[in-house]
């Protein structure tokens, strides 16, 4: 279905949708503390989508909004047909990171204008075969999925907060999509199991089909038909700042899948390889900072190809080993 | 060099010498309680590296030590020579792993008999292509390479215990050997860098060729003439005791090293697969019983190729990715 006004006149066959949060982010690391950054799970993956699709993003942020980042939206490809611009404050949050980086602690919530956030769907994008729910309250996901009409591939991420203070809706949710992408603490927290051939069951018979479990630096892990695969993280150069690496994965992913129109094995690994590459951008730089260059970047596609087969080749390995002489 | 005495008949052409602890061991996890288990890295290490090859062992224990894991070591065809039974009691550990089966913490140790612990290295061992100095005082190690005509391929392994309190005599140590195998945060430690390419390039400026950062359940990560390779975990059943899991890898790769007599990067590669199936059948159980019934189990080979080839598949993955249409 084709839209046409004046806030969207480009708005025409979306083929994926992202739901999330917007954020104005302030981050402590051991080394640095910056403030007023764009943030929040939309902003990460929409970006990253935007690599490779055209995305529409649903979401809400305050009057006090700066234009510009509505402008790196509206530049890097991203439909904002389904952003709301409600009076009041941006959602705001403060995280630190402890010497290990992958400890995160939040210092504070403001959800200012996103306390009364309910997801509207604008009628371009009901038809969207492609579907990324990030991290938001599962309630809020339930209610974007039920405006889209039999999305093809619909990926759900989550957080402990939701585990802890929604499991109901969290397992509508689960039950609902195609892909689950989950911190492995997350996993482990949900299931109440500790080892990964335990949980992955746990979570496959809610009666999702994809798991995809996250591990930061130690890479991710696809379970799906009983069958595991390990995909290793990059090496980064220098670990910055870790806040959004798992939504830019999700949107990486969500992007390749929508742009390539295939959801078979060997595409969805692939475009976990592509999501991971993104990811290790998106953790040498605080915020967006360092995606928001590559986008921009004269050598996007080489400097994302170089990753690619940096993590393809630290995985070409011999075939299976002989048996020696016993 | 052949050797013949009352206590060891049967020793010859020892390829591969293992120096380490021998303990007794008592484990606490979230679960159980159990005492008086036979453990210690030398142990571990010799068990894993039997399934492939005779190894001389080198160590001591006191007078307490049971029969019966004497004549385990015997029973697997591991040599006794470099075997010291002294006056006094057996060297104790008690360690316990919390909710999180990657922490341990050591209760007590009582060194007794390893407190005066002074290798001396049986003429049948001194001419061993192949060396693994497992986790012990630096100086130990030293020691105990110092007695070796010029090895072919030597491995090492340490612990957070000499990086904090004999930097030195360790350093001493990685510059006389060809792979060291350290853990990641003992990496981090040892270096004080966080990411794994500024650490594993800090490792091999102290002067090793080959570092396998051991990461658990992660897998490990070979780091070798400037490229990284990734090797997953096996998805175990489920976590018992990981006590051990360490000593088993670097066994079981020195094993098939020996065995094979061939230290090209893909024959590594392959030793290194093998080595983490061999230590996800050590975590199945409480100290070495999981891999002694294997040892002596019908189905020995099976069961380590059924998890050789699920690790190979689960690494199984397509080429590089085609570029999506832009």
């Amino acid at each position: 279905m084709k839209v046409k006004d004046k806030k969207s006149r480009k708005t025409k066959n979306i083929n994926l949708v992202i739901v999330g949060s917007i954020a104005l982010d302030t981050i402590i690391t051991p080394k640095s503390k910056m403030k007023g950054l764009l943030g929040g799970s939309l902003s990460y993956a929409c970006l990253a989508a935007s690599f490779l699709e055209r995305c529409g993003m649903v979401g809400i942020v305050g009057s006090d909004f700066p234009k510009k980042h509505i402008q790196l939206y509206r530049k890097s490809g991203i439909d904002i047909l389904g952003l709301h611009i409600a009076k009041g404050k941006t959602f705001r949050w403060t995280g630190e990171y402890s010497g290990n980086m992958n400890e995160r602690r939040t210092i504070s919530t403001e959800l200012n204008v996103f306390a009364n956030f309910s997801p509207e769907i604008p009628p371009a994008y009901r038809n969207a075969p492609f579907v990324l729910l990030c991290n938001i309250a599962p309630q809020l996901q339930l209610r974007v999925l039920s405006q889209i009409n039999k999305p093809a591939f619909v990926i759900a991420d989550t957080m402990d907060l939701w585990i802890r203070n929604e499991p109901v809706a969290l397992k509508k949710i689960i039950q609902s999509i195609d892909m689950l992408t989950i911190n492995e603490s997350e996993a482990r927290l949900l299931t109440g199991k500790y080892d990964i051939r335990q949980y992955t069951k746990a979570l496959h018979s809610m009666g999702v089909k994809w798991v995809v479990i996250k591990k930061g630096e130690h890479g991710s892990v696809l379970s799906v038909n009983k069958r595991f695969f390990f995909i290793p993280s990059y090496p980064v150069h220098q670990t910055i700042d870790p806040t959004g690496a798992g939504d830019t994965f999700a949107g990486a992913l969500i992007g390749w899948l929508a742009n390539t129109q295939n959801i078979e094995l060997t595409n969805v690994l692939s475009g976990i390889l592509y999501a991971t590459a993104m990811a290790s951008f998106c953790v040498e730089g605080f915020g967006l900072s360092k995606l928001i260059k590559l986008r921009f970047g004269r050598q996007k596609n080489s400097q994302l190809f170089e990753r690619i087969i940096e993590i393809s080749s630290s995985m070409t390995f011999p075939n299976v080993p002989k048996t020696p002489q016993d």
